[in-house]
């Protein structure tokens, strides 16, 4: 089998991968802001977002660029789409322009791995449905590296809108794999059904979930990708579910917490607690973002510059 | 007179000219993804579009910064043409940042003509409502050339929605010039009046104008530009005129086809002859749009050169 | 204290450090279309656009990229403050990927200040509620003092929709510290109530307030900030305040004009004046837009080296 030229989500991907681009992204943590780079000049790097996004998308431009490659955004709304034209057309109109990677947001799950069997660049997933979004949990990965070293034997505890999280799906199979305790705490509309086989602890409670946690992963309430019947209302969300320090009373005595953003003050995450820096990470995780895609990108380029030597 | 700064249409043009693009382009279409041309650092690219556009607009950006150049775009949606500024004022505004090249698409026909006496930059037409579309049609000889070789007693079938196009139009004046054999195949509603001054012979019958075609070019059906009185419906359009492998049969045996995009895949064309590679030239115009745009960009790039030294 | 490493608006700027810019401003209009200049290399500058805008995007984008800067542009349209994001969040989001400069443009007034004390960039205002455009004001500074050649005793005659104009505020701001001589000429309900604490002479009549004027200066009239009983019918504005070359006549003889853009010809400024060349700085202005931008980046990236030193 021939080496994956695409990064289209966590499952698959072996321990030693992961660490590697973990670390690799400490580099350019460290690099991006004193010098730029030109591992990817000449290189074309297509942003192809079906959803609205800021961080994200700004995020892959921002790596890409600091890498010296050229970036293109396409968004739904300006796209042909509206003229009727199918995903798959899109996709092979924009592979004809020769791009070395299509980033691609996609409403839809396993619309990443679709295409990838349809265009010769490479694809990296950005968030596909309910499915994944393995930069995200590989950022959120790095950022807990550097704050507790390793994952052995830690207790993180992903609180919040499971079942429609493909943050939270990435983030559990990258979590497990690199060997670390992980629970999920949410209502029980909000748990997928088969989430057990995933090897997690489940609980519906926040007290007993959260208990000696070392991260608390808070997931954003994602009232767009509901439909109305499987929730609490906010307002009792964010009394069951929503984090402040309080609650954190169970945890470990240096728990961490993270959020994927953008956040819902006051529904799944306390705005003291959001802006509480010996706590928060979140900006942390946003910074290491940049980091983190400018390492999967290096990754890609050499996996395919390898194979056509 | 003065040489021409600005690409405004085929009319007007010299097979000479002509041809000097098409063979350029395959120049950039070997050397393009091999190393980063500096023909245009430095310069400034507008892409003007107040038309959606995904495939024309990302094209015209990747052969400018192919070219690297710097590009600005903007789109109509975002303009202050919103807060009620004539075009003149954009471009006249749009002007006096001093850009090398505005490339515009508008709604309305004869728009770049009028831009061109407003502005000191070169304007690149990519499509002014029905007038004309020069840089599609270009893409589309360069690649016939790359198939065919030459266009002498070449028979090329153009089939759809004649009236609405400015595709054909430019392709029609462009292939006259190069001296094909041009047919036009429409329902006699999307004929327009004046067509047989262009020297094209005229069909309502798909069968009849195929016949012993080496090329047919599918058009899109424009239904946003309809006014829904003038063709048949969907449906009835896709059973008189939609092309499929059997509604070849009378074509020449080696007959391509080819269709600038988006297509409605299931009216005027069908999905399997759209995906049969050994038919279907739709990538390879896509792949082609890159190189002949920046062959365009080039040639009036060194025009205006030579008229200031 | 220490330099401000922000561009917030004309208050508090003294006489000297207006006109060091502006000087700048004229050595980067001649050199700009020559070379590319490298001031801002591997610097990274986010256009951050809540209100729609065509030129003065355009003109940062330019800007920042004739330094040889990467430019990324955020529209609230795509933004995710469409997913309940605070404007703080966002801001502190786009902070964490460490860009080196944030344009700012917002519906609210003071809403650059504010962001100043949440990032670590440098933040330029592009426009802030009924607050301040500085760089308006001064590329209107810096294309008087080229014709003009100096402000003492310059009748400038500013006309319109002062009470909700920031482009009058801060040209007020800037001529009065320059020494010029302003008049506002505006009907009552448009005057805002502080007004005569800036040092300026108010007229609610046309022909007085024109007297003698050097310079007169056009306001858009903003109707879209209007609630629609505080001013006259747009006609009726026309008659009483819109500027033709008749209503000229009491003004110095050889009196130029002024526009930010974008115009409503036929309401304030009448299209025979507008492009008369003779009288009209408007194009003028838009031309030095850019160069007054890229002073002011290459200002600011200046003052934060020095500190860093």
């Amino acid at each position: 089998m021939s080496p994956n030229i695409h990064l289209l989500g966590i499952e698959g991907m072996s321990s030693k991968q992961i660490l590697k681009i973990l670390k690799r992204s400490d580099f350019f943590l460290n690099v991006r802001k004193k010098r730029k780079l030109e591992t990817l000049k000449g290189k074309l790097v297509i942003n192809l977002f079906f959803e609205n996004s800021t961080r994200t998308k700004a995020s892959f431009e921002i790596a890409a660029k600091s890498l010296s490659a050229e970036v293109l955004n396409i968004s739904v709304a300006n796209s042909s789409i509206k003229k009727g034209e199918t995903l798959i057309d899109t996709a092979s109109t924009l592979n004809a322009m020769k791009p070395d990677f299509l980033i691609l947001r996609h409403p839809n799950s396993g619309t990443a791995l679709m295409l990838s069997k349809h265009v010769e660049s490479s694809i990296i997933n950005a968030g596909d449905g309910r499915h994944e979004h393995p930069t995200q949990a590989l950022l959120d990965a790095a950022v807990i590296r550097r704050k507790k070293g390793n994952f052995e034997n830690l207790n993180v505890s992903i609180c919040g809108d499971i079942s429609n999280s493909r943050v939270a799906r990435s983030n559990i199979l990258l979590l497990k794999t690199l060997g670390a305790n992980v629970s999920i705490i949410a209502p029980p509309t909000l748990i997928p059904k088969d989430i057990d086989k995933m090897g997690v602890n489940i609980f519906s409670n926040l007290d007993d979930g959260i208990k000696k946690a070392d991260i608390v992963m808070i997931l954003r309430l994602q009232s767009e990708r509901m439909n109305g019947t499987e929730t609490p209302s906010r307002r009792e969300f964010h009394h069951l579910f929503g984090i402040n320090e309080k609650k954190l009373k169970n945890a470990s005595k240096d728990v961490l917490i993270m959020h994927p953003g953008p956040m819902n003050r006051g529904v799944e995450i306390d705005s003291l607690l959001a802006d509480n820096n010996e706590r928060s990470l979140i900006n942390d995780q946003v910074e290491m973002g940049v980091s983190i895609r400018m390492a999967c990108l290096e990754m890609l380029y050499e996996i395919r510059k390898n194979l056509n030597e």
